[in-house]
């Protein structure tokens, strides 16, 4: 077994998923069926891919047998549904690196230095790993990760500090409501910038912050940051609001926060050498491989004569794909069809009958 | 518009769907999405197909986001969900002509007298229609619709009559007690036939029979018909019934109800010329068209590169097949690919907003 020097970190398996939306969720499923074992690879904090993200309390009506179902209520019964098959899941990580290892296996590793070895992959990244929208200021990205925060992981290092959060919606109200409010996680001085004096986020949560407004403790300045301002190479020092007046205003600071919502990113998956069309992976139709053997390509990301764009085709493209990653995982075992009403052996499985003795 | 003699009878519509399994009626559901009015036929007298008729108790676990339902299940929600469309359903009945009419669009019947004219055809046809295994004696058959009977469809004719009921099943069961119970309904004699003493049925029904034994209502042989007794070409006189201890026994009758399960045959299907391959009919991955334009086929009946006789295959397959319909019921119409959580004008379709003024 090929082993890098950071051996601990590294997670053999037969199929790694690189996505956790619902197609890559039922990937699982149908890996699991068949005896294949499973990790998940996500750039969001939970699974459940896009419906979760962009629509998670709205109706889906087109799922067959299933006559209403919100995003949120999609993740949720998938999750139940793979549950029995124990996939690792890897979260808030995106794949960067693919190669091939010497004895035909891929290696993969995530920005956080997670590295897998693997038999097959599946890419079911949908339109790709959603990342949150830069800010376009000139000489602003060199600040990121130490001024500039995107997304907020260690929320006591901005305790006590003058912080500007640029944003409208739930993520950016939250913050501000959290490091204005009384307490030890209160920051210094908190500026809320926003182009326009509404907002996209709980009832409950705009009452919260327009009373912090009202108390003195949330500042707010309807407009868009224009320029930042710093000392060379040094640290950054205050952004500059454009007004809505016409105007301009100098807010000094230590931590700019930045919430604008998502846009997805293909990312890395578009530099691996796979076929592609107008930015899809080419894949057959019988197996739903790309153009490297055993790697898949299932859901809104591959291509194919008479693609939908629909979960309906995600479904099978996965299960086709799984069955044809089979043989590839087991190359002795004959690839049966069977079915889970009916046969013990996927029943057990399932954990639905206790295991064979 | 051509219509024949008996028009009265002749339905136009968009779509003929052939099966009302569980792809046939997802079928309608991606139709009625797409605007295209749909006809269901089935042989069965109840929509739901293989999962309702062979398994409606049983535990089904595959299908994407629903960890766990049975084939009945299944089917009530189907049913639920492509209730907006209205789609006119034929159950009981089989079809057993297509032909192309002088406009291009083609021309159905069922063995009832059901006509259609409809611009697009959809075999869900399954592994074909059920039907009821048939008892194989010789000279029997010509008696079938008179004195035997593989359905009952009008009891009151049965009544007080000599009954020979052949099975083990629910329906051998179920009608065994219906005539042997007191009542207007009664039968002159009741005998039941079957190989062992030992019955495939609720209990609560198996009570209500041994009761009626034990009252000398029904007369209970342990065998199999291995013969039947006519006139020439006159009237089933009687069957004779070889016993498990070898004897034999001539059981006098008026009529023979057989019950011996379903089997499913392909039926007429297999004659209309289109492309097979081992009795399934060949379809491309793109539409799902069979050879001949404009008749699609979806589910366990078609074939292609890759086919898996899996439920989650054949919702895709009706999905495609129905974009493929689009542009033949509305040539002028572009098909535009829409989302039911985002599009107002499919929610108006489904019902779940007020349609457009």
């Amino acid at each position: 077994m090929a082993q890098g020097p950071a051996s601990g970190d590294l997670i053999e398996t037969d199929a790694l998923v690189i996505g956790a939306g619902p197609i890559g969720l039922f990937q699982v499923f149908q890996l699991g069926l068949l005896d294949i074992r499973a990790q998940v690879v996500d750039a969001l904090p939970a699974p459940g891919g896009q419906p979760l993200e962009l629509y998670p309390d709205k109706p889906i009506y087109d799922l067959p047998a299933i006559p209403v179902c919100t995003g949120r209520e999609l993740a949720q019964a998938l999750l139940r549904q793979i549950r029995p098959f124990g996939a690792g899941m890897h979260l808030g990580q995106t794949v960067t690196a693919l190669e091939t290892a010497p004895d035909g296996r891929f290696q993969l590793a995530t920005h956080t230095g997670t590295r897998f070895l693997t038999r097959t992959v599946f890419i079911a990244a949908g339109v790709g790993a959603f990342e949150p929208r830069r800010l376009k200021v000139e000489g602003l990205a060199r600040h990121e990760g130490r001024q500039l925060h995107y997304r907020i992981d260690d929320p006591d290092t901005l305790a006590a500090s003058d912080l500007v959060i640029v944003g409208g919606d739930e993520s950016a109200l939250h913050w501000a409501a959290h490091f204005a409010a009384d307490g030890p996680q209160r920051a210094r001085s908190v500026t809320l910038v926003h182009r326009r004096d509404v907002f996209d986020a709980p009832p409950d949560l705009q009452s919260r912050v327009q009373a912090l407004r009202e108390q003195g403790a949330i500042r707010f300045v309807p407009g868009q940051v224009g320029a930042c301002e710093a000392d060379g190479d040094g640290p950054l020092a205050a952004v500059q609001v454009n007004l809505n007046d016409g105007g301009s205003l100098r807010l000094p600071l230590d931590h700019l926060l930045v919430f604008q919502g998502l846009s997805p990113k293909l990312g890395p998956v578009a530099e691996w050498g796979l076929a592609m069309e107008r930015k899809q992976l080419v894949v057959d139709t019988e197996k739903f491989a790309t153009s490297v053997p055993g790697i898949f390509a299932v859901g809104d990301i591959n291509t194919y004569p008479g693609k939908r764009k629909l979960l309906v085709s995600g479904f099978h493209e996965c299960t086709l794909a799984a069955y044809a990653a089979a043989p590839i995982v087991y190359p002795d075992r004959p690839v049966l069809l069977q079915y889970t009403t009916t046969s013990p052996k996927l029943q057990q499985r399932l954990g639905v009958l206790p295991p064979a003795p």
